[in-house]
């Protein structure tokens, strides 16, 4: 085994060092999602809690939201 | 067995939690649909019940509707 | 087995049970169908006869229909 | 075996009805071919015969094509 | 074995039987490719030689090319 | 075994070679960002710490990121 | 066997001829790269060597790059 292998953060393992914490997603129509990751499955799709919508213009609560991981960007840990 | 595993919300497991109650959902034409969920499959296509309509315009009644999963960008429990 | 499984309507088995009624189709690119549904897949590919396509602007009738399930975004029951 | 079996019409099916007979394709960029269908795949490519390329401006004769089903929106019996 | 059998002309096929002839291609963004095919594979995937783009507004040389299969449109015997 | 073989370079294997070290990505909505990359899996989905987005009008520092295969066009090595 | 076989070019086989040559590539957001061709998969993801990036505005250095498949048009050797 590689000495890179030790070092390597998969992109899923990530995410489940982020469960229960608060990321900031950006969709493919460029809409920003914070919330705290809850869960997620093998196709990035996620399920958020307290989740708020930020735009330009407005914020909105939204509660607890699924996502579809086709239509994520980017996922921030914040 | 870790722990997180115990906290995780897997998407689906909400999806399924969610029967019978009423949804919210953003499709990628950025179209908002309410309705009561009345079942799902894997890929997240989705049967609603007294579905209606929702954009800045009007609100318009859809009866029993069957969406397609790969449309939707977001699931909010209402 | 949960009781939530008896209380579930797959999408498939509603378009199972819409067979030989009129329903209607939004596509992507926002045209509606109207038409009795003869046949679909496991893709939801569809087979609408007597289909009318109905814009803001026209109504046009198209007889017997192949539609790719990959274009639709919602099939109502009429 | 359920009674709706005997009345579906998979799509394929319909496919394989109209060989050797005139359709006419919706394309996803929105351009109208008609042409006699010769043959197909699971993917819903085509093999046209005699086509014809109709859009508001022009008629145009392509003779044989084979088209990619993933453009195809609809496909109309003549 | 039906008869409509006999008389099918598969997508695949009538690429078979284009090899080293002429054919010309709309690709998705409305281009259009005409060249000698040399080969394709299961994704229509294709291999062009002596390719020529042309658009209303010019003709250019482009040798041999490879061309990716989800980005066709049509194909056309010349 | 052919001799080209030895002078390939597979694309996650120049992945591989680039962890840990700073690298820039093209996104399919023109967007750039920089950072190290920290890991990766088998679809390009993608992990890069100390993350700077850069559009011409402004530089965000964005921490940890995962970032979507399927959103990413190329990835160059800094 | 038949004889077609024999004059068939596959579209990877093409690839793998031109390992250590200069191809250029035509993205689907209409860029085009030119570099030296140093690996592929079998999803067309390649890696070029000293690519320059050529728009009618500009020409950019931008060295080794891993370019995802779905996202190129066209491959053409130089």
């Amino acid at each position: 085994m590689d000495d890179w292998l030790f070092t390597m953060v998969m992109p899923l393992a990530l995410l489940e060092k982020s469960i229960d914490k608060r990321i900031s997603l950006l969709l493919k129509d460029n809409r920003v999602l914070e919330g705290k990751l809850k869960g997620y499955d093998d196709y990035m799709n996620m399920v958020l809690e307290e989740t708020e919508e930020r735009t330009p213009d407005q914020e909105r609560r939204l509660g607890t939201v699924v996502l579809r991981g086709n239509n994520v960007v980017s996922i921030t840990a914040l």
